[in-house]
């Protein structure tokens, strides 16, 4: 069983075997829930490129504990470089894993041979731990917005429209825009979330719809069409999402259709936030609709869509045989239509000087 | 073999035995091109029932025929109002079938007996005739449109976004939004079309991509959170839509997710048009977004997705046991963010003043 809340974790070390690290297949998500075993660094490394893991945390994640079972096959520091290397071309876009990687490398160097299967496994605890405190800090900020939309609704749940899964399956826990969500909900904080399907890999209905049932929060799926007339209609009090990259004015790069959404809220008057751990900012960026490169994936994403059918998982073909398709993953929201962006220092105006007055350093540092 | 353009219909007397009426099965569409025959008035009440033919225009067409069937099974005016109330219960919200009973039935009560089976084809036959001449009329007034963009793009083609299925499937031919796309590939005028998905029931993948692809007008699939992007970067010249009800002052009830489109072309400077034939304009009702209602349809539409697998077409269960789902079916695009209105009368600004101007005389009437 899979409780969301304090003891949820989406990577852990098997209870009584510290030789194995285990993860949920989040392929397999909603209709099965499988536990799998990574016992070898290439289980790991398969288990971040068949995408068992996704979401730029728990990607990191799974890298560091790969390294530990690499460490536990041979801490030669030669077979530990080669690890790294293997584990690296993985998924060689997602920022988070090269980054986990280096740090568990910086550790190797530092740690003579016979002590280092200790300090990689201590290492990737330590990543982890440090992901759920900057999910907790981001869930904190947003809970104190969702606290003041309660104040005013007297004891009506607050209406939360969020899209895609910024959920604890893509972290370590908590998740980034669902952060907010388990923190009002172990506050006693009405609320009530709006959970777009966001087509083609229907992350919404497939893992946060999921994640949220488990954590008994009131959530009702829609399409990724009917936000708009929700929110002219009232029915959406603030809108959350997560952000795969945010540049230094504070346009966000999110899932496909993030963008439409935006254009929602602010015509309907509805504030629209983004939360993001500060390690997703690119500092180097200022304009995102012109210089953030948006990735086109296979267009069987659009075309095959998997389900349950007399109790097996099938993939049906929806759409006329040799239909041309376009898949681009993600959209740009231009800062002018983010009311604010919620990170693990607080929340700030999605603008460079909101952003410097957060993160003085790192903003100076450009 | 099904041609779309001057020969298609999408409704028509079998060649040879005027006896039956033939209709395309819209619902094994795009995986199977099945042509269900029509033989009594009971055949045709239970295709506009359950939904072999849909569209407001085909559903009109279809009641019309199934009374010259009724004819042809007892031609005696009781027998006909009998058949006429039956028919009228068929699909009890669709505007334009009452409307097409009541045209037939005035000609059931203007004809003997012995005349009225050839009466009653005749009828059939110039409603269905009069729907075309509509469709081609709005067809060449937005054809001046793709004109113009054309003559701008010097040889690039034009490239459309739509939305849902106003195809020639939803009419007798032609369509309303796809009108101006056969009429601009006779003409030779290079377009592209840009074809939304449309969840939850996927007419553009699986209507609008069919006819575009039988067709041979050059299209793209796209989810339906990707056209925000598009516009971004430049690749949408011109949206253009249907709609299933239009107010006095301009606002159009259509498709779910229209409203989103529409908010996107006012961001990007992308034109967004309506095509409509007048009989769907409402000249009682002002603000469309305060007073048309918006029905709620079966959840299992969003949760459950028909598809090809393994040579059969199958329906596969999409979401969590036990997940909440809101299924919207229609949304409101208020009139200031529509660029114009293409009706066969003409093309008008999306405005009380616009629609008076083509139409005086309903518009004076309220």
């Amino acid at each position: 069983m899979i409780e969301f809340g304090e003891n949820f974790r989406s990577i852990w070390l098997k209870v009584g075997d510290p030789t194995v690290v285990q993860i949920i297949d989040q392929r397999r998500l909603p209709h099965e829930l499988v536990i799998t075993d990574l016992r070898t660094v290439d289980d790991g490394i398969a288990a971040i490129r068949d995408m068992l893991v996704r979401g730029a945390p728990l990607i990191g994640g799974t890298a560091a504990w790969s390294l530990y079972l690499a460490a536990l096959e041979d801490p030669g520091a030669a077979e530990l470089s080669a690890a790294a290397e293997r584990v690296n071309a993985a998924r060689p876009t997602a920022v988070n894993l090269a980054w986990a990687v280096d740090r568990v490398m910086q550790k190797v160097s530092a740690t003579p041979e016979d002590e280092r299967v200790t300090a990689l496994r201590d290492e990737a605890q330590r990543i982890c731990d440090e992901d759920v405190e900057i999910s907790r800090s981001i869930g904190r900020h947003g809970l104190s917005l969702l606290e003041n939309i309660a104040r005013r609704k007297a004891g009506e749940p607050v209406n939360i429209l969020t899209h895609c899964n910024a959920g604890a399956l893509a972290t370590i826990n908590w998740g980034t825009a669902t952060a907010p969500m388990y923190l009002a909900q172990e506050a006693g904080v009405p609320i009530h979330v709006w959970v777009d399907e966001t087509r083609p890999r229907s992350q919404g209905s497939q893992l946060t719809a999921w994640e949220l049932g488990r954590a008994g929060i009131p959530h009702t799926l829609i399409v990724d069409n009917a936000g708009g007339h929700l929110m002219q209609h009232g029915q959406v009090d603030i809108c959350i999402v997560g952000t795969d990259r945010t540049t230094r004015s504070g346009d966000v790069a999110n899932k496909i259709g993030t963008y439409l959404k935006a254009l929602a809220a602010r015509d309907n008057g509805v504030p629209f936030y983004v939360a993001l751990p500060s390690t997703t900012i690119d500092w180097q960026i200022t304009d995102g609709v012109a210089d953030i490169p948006i990735e086109q994936r296979d267009p069987e994403e659009v075309s095959h869509i998997p389900g349950e059918h007399d109790g097996a998982v099938v993939t049906v073909n929806t759409v006329p045989a040799g239909t041309p398709i376009s898949n681009y993953a993600f959209d740009v929201t231009p800062a002018r239509l983010v009311t604010g962006l919620i990170t693990e220092a607080g929340v700030c105006e999605a603008s460079e000087a909101g952003l410097a007055g957060l993160f003085p350093d790192r903003a100076s540092r450009g």
